[in-house]
């Protein structure tokens, strides 16, 4: 089997995670922040050791300002919806995941003005086209950091230095880079970071986060139980907890820590080059191909480790149905929760081919992918 | 190790539960509801299955109306804020956790009209001054099913009865019953019922979720991708997707199917019945003590499996570490994250200490922690 759908969720896990989360099942299990016993103390640090390596992969210098949450959707959400207040302006570009869109059209139905900025048709963004939307109730800049639909990275940088300059804050969903492609927040001007937990950072499904610059004040999603201020009937206002409320996801958290680690002594630098690698190797198998379409920049540089494309004649879901069924190769065909991203690249409503890989990913199962996309397209009809 | 914590998190979890996230982990690790290959049908399977077990000991007759979430915490939240509107006003208890009173308190800054129902020092209710506070604009009461602090069991079924006589919505938070004492959702009139996956249902920390009885509709608390209508900018309309955004925490939740799945082999009343006897030998040997106050009812009939004390003049925190330190029992000490229930039981602000256990404590670990308590208590001073 060749697992081909590392965009959704990466698999399989290094060795480490899956036994840190057993380790903590097994041998620790209490609640963090509560009791005061040796477990739950135990539990406690495992849950800041994850703050601190993930402090550490976005270069920050503050371990609580890292805000855990179960998804990166419920970070965006926390993100957007804490921040945003009715009247109030937000930009965003036209190749952003429903994670963005979808929180930004119910906030468009309570008096927040949303401006789409168009992309180009291989999925890059012009930071100048950022520029020229700001109106004068414009307050924040949401993108994506790369596209899940073609892997074209956005200026993230350049449009971090037109938000300061502006004095707008800049939130960066980067579910498909953390983990796979160097970030450094303070650098970059990152206001406020969403994180995935299951994707490159090689952690578990129900974790993911919110990095939030000093300085900014979001409102809560959840109020609750923090284990702080049990005195008081009203949420503590420090970070982490005043977007922690009820008990953590400690054993993701294990698993977490231990991915992040990973991705921290493998070196990102090196992570990024791997697979910018397997991604052209890719690239030039599915170009060599007659009667198929590549979607996106085609350059390894600009581009994380997901591909899409379209076999001419065959639809996406038949495509990944053979894959699958023929071949045992798991991708993802379809729109990706990503609507707006496929009207940018021309492929709504039908959607497209999805192929992405991980650090584990090898040349061989590449070969293999690509043998199986020319069967299938020379078979066609 | 005698593990008296189970009040805040239940600990150890059958084999069958670790075993269950270890083998998705190993074997499976996809996304369930947006690809479509084998891996992630299998993940799918996964979710919907661990839906039908919850479903079956809620006794109600569709899954697909329990709608995952995070915690507990998350779930309340998820209730109250999704269905009070500005105006609406809302009844709850004087012994409720913070992750009731907390949302209800920022709620009540936005509008909302909050009334408190004070309870007995015991921490029971009477039904007929939860009927006396209703007034025109009361839409929702909120409960919990039993005190994390004393753990008396409040009449959610009367109040379930008298929310139905006058159209009023009820809300339980079932965190310290649900797997260890029987809920009927359909014949309790219960219209909302809020539950977390890593207490007596024996599944992993990052789980829980909300029963939502049909014809009831809740404004989500997050938006973004569900795999489903992914053609659409706007949130489904239809359960579970509509308050399911991001991808899920599946690793837990095939851990929660087997939690659940064990509590459901064991048989609910079986494990009931068990935690009484260990809880009445637990009461009476603490009752024996000079010097100690036991809080609560003081029958087991009416309390679920903790207990709260305190020795006179040693405080909560020094009894805990002495419990911890010199005798490896594991307990909760303070307020519990419910400040309201302490003020009504007496004990604010020094709070108790708290012995809790699950089915898989014996009757030799109650001895033990007997005699370590009887230990203190001569020793104070």
């Amino acid at each position: 089997m060749i697992y081909m759908d590392n965009a959704a969720t990466f698999w399989p896990k290094p060795p480490s995670v899956i036994q840190a989360m057993t380790d903590y099942m097994t041998n620790i299990g209490a609640n963090s922040g509560r009791s005061g016993h040796r477990l739950a103390i135990e539990a406690g640090r495992i849950v800041y050791e994850t703050r601190e390596a993930v402090a550490e992969l976005f270069n920050i210098s503050d371990p609580l300002r890292v805000v855990f949450c179960s998804n990166a959707t419920e970070a965006l959400n926390l993100a957007m919806r804490g921040f945003l207040q009715a009247g109030d302006g937000v930009i965003t570009s036209s190749i952003e995941h429903n994670s963005v869109m979808r929180p930004l059209r119910a906030l468009e139905k309570e008096g927040i003005e949303v401006t789409v900025v168009n992309c180009s048709s291989q999925g890059f963004l012009d930071p100048h086209d950022v520029q020229a939307a700001i109106k004068s109730n414009t307050k924040l800049i949401v993108l994506n950091h790369a596209s899940n639909v073609v892997g074209s990275i956005l200026p993230v940088a350049e449009v971090g230095k037109i938000a300061r300059e502006n004095d707008l804050v800049l939130l960066v969903d980067a579910a498909q880079t953390v983990g796979a492609y160097p970030i450094d927040a303070e650098a970059m001007n990152i206001d406020l970071l969403a994180f995935t937990g299951h994707k490159a950072m090689y952690g578990p499904q129900g974790t993911g986060g919110l990095y939030v610059r000093e300085g900014i004040d979001l409102k809560p999603l959840k109020w609750g139980g923090t284990g702080s201020r049990s005195e008081e009937e009203y949420q503590p206002d420090f970070l982490p907890d005043k977007y922690e409320s009820g008990t953590m996801n400690i054993v993701g958290l294990a698993g977490l820590g231990a991915g992040v680690r990973f991705v921290l002594s493998e070196d990102i630098d090196k992570i990024r080059e791997n697979e910018k690698n397997l991604t052209r190797k890719l690239l030039n198998g599915l170009l060599n191909i007659e009667d198929i379409t590549v979607y996106g920049g085609l350059d390894v540089d600009r581009q994380v480790g997901l591909v899409s494309f379209n076999i001419e004649g065959v639809s996406p879901s038949e495509v990944g149905f053979q894959l699958d069924e023929e071949y045992e190769i798991m991708c993802r065909v379809g729109l990706h929760c990503a609507p707006a991203a496929h009207k940018t690249i021309g492929t709504f409503p039908i959607g497209t081919v999805r192929l992405s890989l991980s650090h584990f990913t090898t040349e061989e199962e590449i070969g293999e992918t690509i043998r199986a996309v020319v069967e299938i397209a020379l078979n066609k009809g």
